[in-house]
C-alpha cells in the first residue's frame, strides 16, 4: 500500500490536476468506477489507484487518494489515462467557439453523443477537455466521441464543400423549427458572453434562431446546443 | 465606509449564506449589478452594499464584501433581499421532484421563463432556490417565475381536474415528437439519479421520452426539461 504523499509516481501524477501537466504529459485523471471502467474498455489505461482491492489497481491510503484527486470528496478509485487521439471524421460535426465553462462543455460532450454527432471540433480557446468538471459533467460520453482542437475559420473553410454549415443568429436567424436539417452537418456554437465570432459566422450557409418568450433574454449555452441537436436528429 | 468584519450587521447577512439563516431571517442575497437591478425592480431589497459608489448602497472595504459574499471571487455589490413571494398560478406549470444539484435547478429555472412556463411546483426535497449557485445559473430569471414548494402528490392531485399532466418514461413513455400537447400543462421532472417517484408518476396522464442515440445512457435533467419545453412551446 501507498501511504506517502511524497511518494515520486503519487507527487508526478498529483500534478495531472493542473492543464500545463496534462499537456507535457499527455496523460489524465479520471475519477470513480464507472469512468474508469470506461476508460479501461478504451485501453488507455496507464495506472489504476484504489483506497480498496480493485483490479489491476495500486492500493492507495486515503491521503494518498486526496492528494492524486482534483475533488473535494475524492472517489475511491481512479486511472491514470493516456490522451484519446483523433479519430477519422464520418458524420455531424459540432464546431465549439471559445466554450470558456468546462460544465457547459461536458454537458454539451453528452448531449452530442446523445444526438449523433461524430465529432466536436473546439477552436484552440474552448477550456480543456481534460479538466476534471468537464469529465465529470460529461458523464462519461466524452469517451464516445471524437473531439478535435483546430483553428475554427481554417477547418470550417476545408469542409465547406462537403458540409452545410449552420449557426445560430438571434436578430436575423429563421426559427429553427421551421428549416430543414441537410446531413451531414456542421453546426457552430458560440462562447457563453460573445455567441460565434464574426469571421467563423461568416462561413455559415444557414442562421436560425430557438424560438422563446421575450422575457428571458438568452438560453444557457449548452442548453442552446442541446435543443438545436435534439431538432435535427431523426 | 463599513471596514470591520465584526460589524454587528455584517456579521448578521454573513450568514445568509447558510440556508438555515436564510430561512429563519427570510432574506437571501444576490450579487453583481445586473441582479442588484433585478432585485431593485421587485421591490424586494432591504440592503446594498458596494466597494465603489452605488446608489443606496452602503460603502464597505473589500475584506467586508468577501465576508458577506459567498464567492471566491466576490462581485462589488450585493443586495440582501426578501425572499419572493407567491403568486396566483395562472399558466403552465413545471414541477420538479427532488432536483440536488443547484447549477441544474438555476438553469431549469431560466429555461422554464424561455419556454413560457408560469409557476415552479418543487418538492420539498428540492435543492434551495436561494442558493448562490441556483441564483447564478438563473441568469436572474428567478424573479421571472411565480415558484412554490410543496407536496408534489398532494399538488398534482389537487390540479388533476385542470390541468394534463405529462411526465418522463425511457422504458414505456411514447416519442415526445410525436404528441400533442395541451395547454395548460404540467410537466413533471425528476432527480438527478431516480428519476420522477413513483406515487408521483402514477397522476401522470401521458408519458413520453426524448428520442436519442443508444450510445447514451441518459441527458442532463436541465437539458431534457429544456428539450421537452422548447417541444411545448408555441
Amino acid at each position: 500500500m501507498i501511504e506517502s504523499v511524497n511518494n515520486e509516481l503519487i507527487k508526478k501524477y498529483a500534478k495531472l490536476q493542473q492543464k500545463k501537466y496534462r499537456m507535457q504529459e499527455g496523460l489524465f485523471i479520471v475519477e470513480g468506477e464507472h469512468l474508469v471502467d470506461e476508460a479501461c474498455k478504451r485501453e488507455i489505461v496507464v495506472d489504476i489507484f484504489a483506497t480498496y482491492e480493485y483490479p489491476e489497481a495500486k492500493l492507495v491510503s486515503d491521503n494518498v487518494m486526496k492528494k492524486l484527486s482534483g475533488l473535494d470528496s475524492p472517489a475511491h478509485v481512479l486511472a491514470v489515462c493516456k490522451m484519446l487521439s483523433e479519430r477519422e471524421i464520418k458524420g455531424n460535426i459540432l464546431a465549439l467557439d471559445g466554450i470558456q465553462d468546462p460544465g457547459n462543455l461536458g454537458t454539451i460532450i453528452r448531449s452530442a453523443v446523445a444526438f449523433g454527432v461524430d465529432t466536436i471540433v473546439a477552436s484552440s480557446d474552448t477550456v480543456d477537455l481534460y479538466n476534471q468538471k468537464t469529465i465529470r459533467a460529461s458523464e462519461g460520453m466524452l469517451f464516445q466521441i471524437n473531439y478535435l482542437k483546430r483553428d475554427l475559420y481554417a477547418f470550417l473553410s476545408d469542409v465547406h464543400d462537403t458540409y452545410k454549415i449552420y449557426t445560430t443568429d438571434v436578430v436575423d436567424g429563421c426559427n429553427i423549427k421551421e428549416i430543414m436539417c441537410q446531413n451531414p452537418y456542421v453546426i457552430v456554437m458560440g462562447n457563453e458572453g460573445n455567441g460565434v465570432s464574426e469571421m467563423v459566422a461568416s462561413l455559415a450557409d444557414e442562421r436560425f434562431h430557438i424560438p422563446m418568450s421575450d422575457k428571458c433574454e438568452s438560453l444557457n449555452v449548452a442548453i442552446a446546443t442541446a435543443i438545436i441537436l435534439y431538432q435535427f436528429f431523426n
